[in-house]
């Protein structure tokens, strides 16, 4: 099977146009996977997420591990019966989570001991662990388990925690029990070149069908995160899919597909939303804003989505006052369907040809 | 304009089948109106609620005239270009949400005085504001502001209170403006079987193109309800509309259907749906129970909604657990689906003559 076929190319950067099959369908690259956490999108139904133009989405196995269970979502199906969501699905390995949860994290050479944020018990994920719980969810693309480098990290400890990631996903390979599941090595290394390169080439020598760069959307600077992807894409193999973890803002994306990345996911469509917070042609609208009172005017005179079809400025921001679900809920929809025509627009500028053009003029900051 | 039409009439009861005819288009009668309290049935697109079956909509005037009041709802096009709903729109008075304040509330024979919930502000309502309001909402039903008055009434309570609604209902009648919404009546009373007949009458002689019964749903026993109904229907005019206020559960307005009644609002669909708590063809099913934590089976085998169509009880669970919005959202489509298509079968039975058979067969608890 091949599953990731390069359909264009930018000339001008190492920007490509992909297409990934998957078992539940094809994902066209560069592309944006909104994020369901607990195997929803929140506050909208499958059905909206696909109108949008969404084809693939995440979900995260730290959250569906504990709650309801691997096991759990196995007996009811697996992820895409469970969530009614039919198309790709891609799981994390539950490791950024369980990092984040700071102080509660004990890690040693074998896993990661840490408290449930939902009823305080003990836990542990390892390698096997975490492959064996997306064995069970059953996503199309599932992730290596690694030790996430915060961008503040020390040379020691990035290298401490890239060389054991590199053991891990070893581990998480021969973990894997199923074939129609590819499963993707995450490159960490933190801010170190050379570390990345390590790291790069370490995993493309375990053949993995797919890549991820790990560790950033952590609080480096923009000319930080640009540094390493240059630093690290070219050491993926050209012809497997790159997968860039949390980021970011559409022009974020923009930049990170010039640097050759294919795969993107970020909170930041539904959870802004949800704080009236939106992604709009005309700059960012925060809808609480009381300029929206009596606006007639849609969310996005650029938009074709439902929300802006159908409902003006001066509405949506009574749905936020009022504190009404229907608020978050027309926002989040547009927010993705932002993210997914930006999407559009760059496979189209890397066919045409414009990519670059288009990046430099739009503002970065 | 005929605005009401009975198409089909039930031999055995006081039963029919009309079509109400509004600016926004036809109601098939008996109809449920789902609860759109702030311009939006709460977690649902007007495309969801339309999908569903519904025809017609209440919204609140108390609530809108407060937030985002009713000059900016006018602003921004009326109701039905504010809420995206573009079918027919009722509003209500505001009365009864006033006299829901209780202690908040002071009235006097010119109308009511009371304080906003949303902010503390001394506000007031009479029969020409609450009418004006309602002229710049702009709903195709509008209701007369009356005295509500409860079950627990006196006597010369709910005398007094009933003949300021004839009063009030009268001076509603001469501050209308609009020739395109229809204003109804409402019939007050109490338990009291006399001023319930007299306020019937007295309505009546000022010729509203529609009535309500109002003061129900307010603590009274199912018997008692029903007498309220017989002694009250039979006094308003067989060729206008007639609509039991805020009731209720869906073996309620089958009963009340056999009365004669025509239009039903109420928020148990909504509300309940929100709390995990659904209708179904099995009888209740309260999602946050264990019982469905591994159920493949779909919230109701006999409903085509689409939370039916797609998702597992145990997915429902698991969204109620995990506090998703999708939880709500997909139970309230589903209860609303429900009553709509309670509300059709009701229709067939009238049509049929099988009504009251079934209603016999249905228990009434």
């Amino acid at each position: 099977m091949i599953a990731f076929e390069i359909v264009a190319r930018d000339v001008r950067s190492a920007a490509r146009c992909g297409r990934l099959s998957t078992p539940h369908g094809v994902v066209e690259t560069p592309a944006f996977m909104p994020v369901g956490t607990a195997a929803t999108v929140k506050g909208l139904t499958p059905e909206q997420v696909r109108a949008v133009g969404t084809q693939v989405i995440l979900a995260n196995t730290y959250h569906l591990a504990l709650r309801p269970g691997a096991e759990a979502v196995a007996e009811l199906g697996g992820l895409h019966v469970f969530s009614g969501w039919d198309g790709p699905i891609l799981t994390d390995s539950g490791g950024f989570q369980v990092f984040s949860l700071g102080e509660l994290v004990r890690v040693d050479e074998d896993g990661v001991s840490f408290r449930s944020h939902v009823d305080g018990a003990r836990l542990r994920l390892d390698p096997e662990s975490a492959t064996r719980v997306q064995n069970l969810l059953g996503a199309d693309i599932i992730m290596a388990f690694d030790q996430c480098v915060p961008a503040a990290a020390s040379r020691d400890e990035a290298e401490a925690a890239t060389q054991r990631s590199i053991r891990w996903a070893q581990r998480c390979k021969q973990a894997h029990r199923r074939e129609d599941q590819l499963l993707f090595g995450i490159v960490q290394g933190g801010l170190f070149a050379d570390l990345r390169r390590g790291c790069a080439e370490a995993l493309c020598e375990m053949d993995f069908p797919g890549y991820a760069v790990g560790g950033l959307a952590l609080g480096e600077s923009i000319e930080q995160r640009d540094e390493v992807l240059r630093d690290t894409a070219p050491y993926l193999p050209d012809e497997r899919p790159r997968y860039l973890m949390g980021v970011g803002r559409p022009v974020d994306i923009l930049h990170a597909v010039s640097r050759g990345i294919d795969l993107f996911d970020c909170v930041l469509p539904t959870r802004n939303g949800r704080n009236s917070h939106c992604f709009t042609s005309v700059g960012v609208v925060r809808l609480r804003n009381s300029a929206h009172a009596r606006s007639r005017e849609p969310l996005d005179p650029a938009c074709a989505c439902y929300t802006c079809r159908h409902f003006s400025r001066g509405y949506l921001r009574h749905l936020f006052l009022a504190d009404e679900m229907l608020g978050p809920i027309l926002a989040s929809l547009h927010n993705i369907a932002y993210y997914q025509a930006w999407m559009k627009r760059i496979r189209a500028a890397i066919s045409d040809g414009t990519l670059i053009e288009w990046m430099n003029s739009v503002d970065r900051i």
